[in-house]
């Protein structure tokens, strides 16, 4: 590219695996394919009964429009506060989860430096780390999340990392929720050895089942940045989301925003806080909805695919990370036929951190969020189909 | 900072002039400080109408909450692609001016690299080009703006830059407008050393006299980045802009947004290019505003302090950027009066990008935009007391 000089040079192009694999589905097939919530879950009657109230309040109309602080409005930052249990002054808006883990990368990471992060992880970290570096310490995830014990024995041996990057609830793709007692020894490395926590928790409000792990550890560390967005309860399109930040990083990070984009839209945050009353009942709705359709999609493959795969009912998020249960058989090929039969989901080597790591490709990640229960049945079926 | 390691690291507090000089001025002081709208001037209704529109159609307000193309929507680009004569491939949707600023620096400038920059400059570029260098090589702005033979003069001794910035329409805060055979000048000189324009052009809706010196020779060269907002018509507080793109520069814009923030909100590029039919009559009663409260102050400034400025009428924007006629007068003292008696404007200093370049200091920018007639004959009265 022509004099291209910046930062943008070293960036790849971000796709999904089915684009990269030039894998065109039919137009009819049932797309199992990403976190994104269910169209009936978003409080759309709420939102306009909000939008129209600002609107119609000549005071609060013309402060929308206008600037306003980098970290965010005090309303909104005094409401995500309250549910995270901090001071609002750690608290910054964001535009959604991305802006808030490219934002953290952009304030810990140099070029260069080298960070861990969950294997098999969220591609979507990945790019956002390329702003800064390419050197990565795949940290296997188990049944019980990040492999804490790996790292610790990886940083004994004198590894050194800039940063740990994780999805402690509802793993994006694996599923699985980081126990408590493995919360804590993270922050115990990052406070020993002297680096920051990724903590990547888009998930956490939609727990459904299990028990709750808790984020007090994170927010009493001066080493965990916690990022957390509305796009799963209140919709991908706000672009809009939060940072729980240990106290000497929030001027270095409103800094960068006061560079990068000045502040979130004022119209957002003046929509988003008057939502606030309706949050609790948008999220228990949105939840009881994933509950039924990740037992739907679970009882299919039971019912129709029994012992073809490895799998626990999710307890919360928008994930059923299926493990091959035929060690011979050819994920690749089975993809093709469950193409060609109308349904799509993400091939778990899509996912993989690590070349080494062969566990992901043996894996299957169905996003269930967006299918309704019959669609989740029909696309069982078509899978069905794909493995005669 | 503990541990800060990352691009933030070198970035400095961006404050206000009247931030940094720690001075406080009184409550009741008239603010002719910064280049906002007139609230008047924001069509509050005209969104209370395209917002009701939105939500109320469901297909429309599933769309909005959910994930949208990174480059922005296809109508939003359609619409901006119209006005501005070229492709609609090459806009990209931003969240407001200083995102688009940034955005380019970090696409064509690597650390280190020397950028020219207007002398006197936007300071708020100056904050944007720290996520890459802080090396700036001043080009004096002058009655016909950015001086094209000074640059060349510095290329042709061996200077070498990755870019030249300049806001070609209503300077901020020169005031001043690139004439057409300059701006054809300037392209030619980045064609000829390879070097990439920044043209920020957040106020050249707001003409209201004098011919428009045009835009298409940017369009036209692979060379310009012309960036652009909807902050000075619809209001600062959407975050919404555009940039109009070399081709070639497209793609990695857009991996950046991948990283940064993904796409501008969907829920706000809905609004916005529902106001598309509006937009004309925003701008036509905007411009009519300001040409009448350009003509007040500069009006009141004839009448209450004859003499004491070099001024001539805007054409257009938001600022009048006035000379001290005594050249013994000391800006300094005559802003601490000003502040005593009511008035608060930001000294020329301030803007000043090179040390040895005094010129600015002898200057007072006045922003008249959010000020009505009442108050600024009124500041101008204050004004004329701290002259006495």
């Amino acid at each position: 590219m022509t004099g291209l000089t910046g930062l943008a040079r070293g960036l790849s192009a971000p796709n999904g695996f089915v684009v990269a694999s030039q894998v065109a589905p039919p137009p009819d097939a049932i797309r199992l394919l990403s976190g994104i919530p269910a169209p009936e879950a978003l409080p759309v009657d709420a939102i306009a009964r909000a939008s129209a109230a600002l609107w119609q309040d000549p005071a609060a109309a013309v402060a929308a429009l206008q600037y306003s602080p980098a970290p965010g409005s005090a309303t909104l930052r005094n409401w995500i506060a309250e549910r995270e249990g901090v001071d609002p002054g750690r608290i910054v808006v964001t535009n959604g989860g991305m802006h808030g883990l490219t934002l953290a990368v952009l304030t810990v990471v140099e070029r260069g430096d080298t960070v861990a992060v969950d294997d098999p992880v969220f591609p979507g970290f990945r790019w956002a780390l390329e702003v800064s570096t390419n050197r990565i310490l795949p940290v296997p995830v188990l049944a019980d999340g990040f492999d804490v014990d790996h790292l610790a024995g990886r940083l004994a041996a004198g590894d050194r990392i800039a940063a740990a990057y994780t999805v402690p609830d509802f793993h994006n793709p694996a599923q699985v929720s980081l126990s408590a007692a493995k919360r804590a020894a993270l922050v115990g490395l990052a406070e020993r050895y002297g680096f920051y926590l990724l903590v990547d928790d888009p998930y956490r409000e939609l727990r459904f089942a299990g028990a709750d792990q808790g984020v007090a550890v994170f927010h009493d560390s001066d080493r965990a940045i916690h990022v957390n967005s509305f796009t799963k309860t209140l919709g991908p399109g706000w672009r809009a989301g939060w940072m729980v930040l240990p106290e000497h990083l929030v001027d270095p990070v409103i800094r960068l925003r006061n560079r990068l984009d000045v502040h979130t839209s004022s119209v957002t945050q003046a929509i988003v806080e008057r939502l606030a009353g309706e949050f609790d009942g948008v999220v228990h709705r949105a939840r009881a909805l994933y509950r039924e359709r990740a037992a739907v999609l679970v009882g299919a493959l039971h019912e129709h695919l029994p012992g073809a795969f490895e799998i626990h009912t999710p307890e919360g998020g928008l994930f059923l990370w299926a493990r091959l249960a035929d060690e011979s058989a050819d994920p690749a090929a089975l993809f093709r036929r469950a193409v060609a039969a109308g349904v799509v989901y993400q091939p778990g080597e899509y996912f993989a951190a690590g070349p080494e790591q062969q566990s992901a490709a043996r894996h299957l990640r169905f996003a269930y969020g967006d299918r309704t229960p019959d669609e989740l049945r029909e696309a069982v079926r078509r899978l069905a189909v794909a493995f005669r």
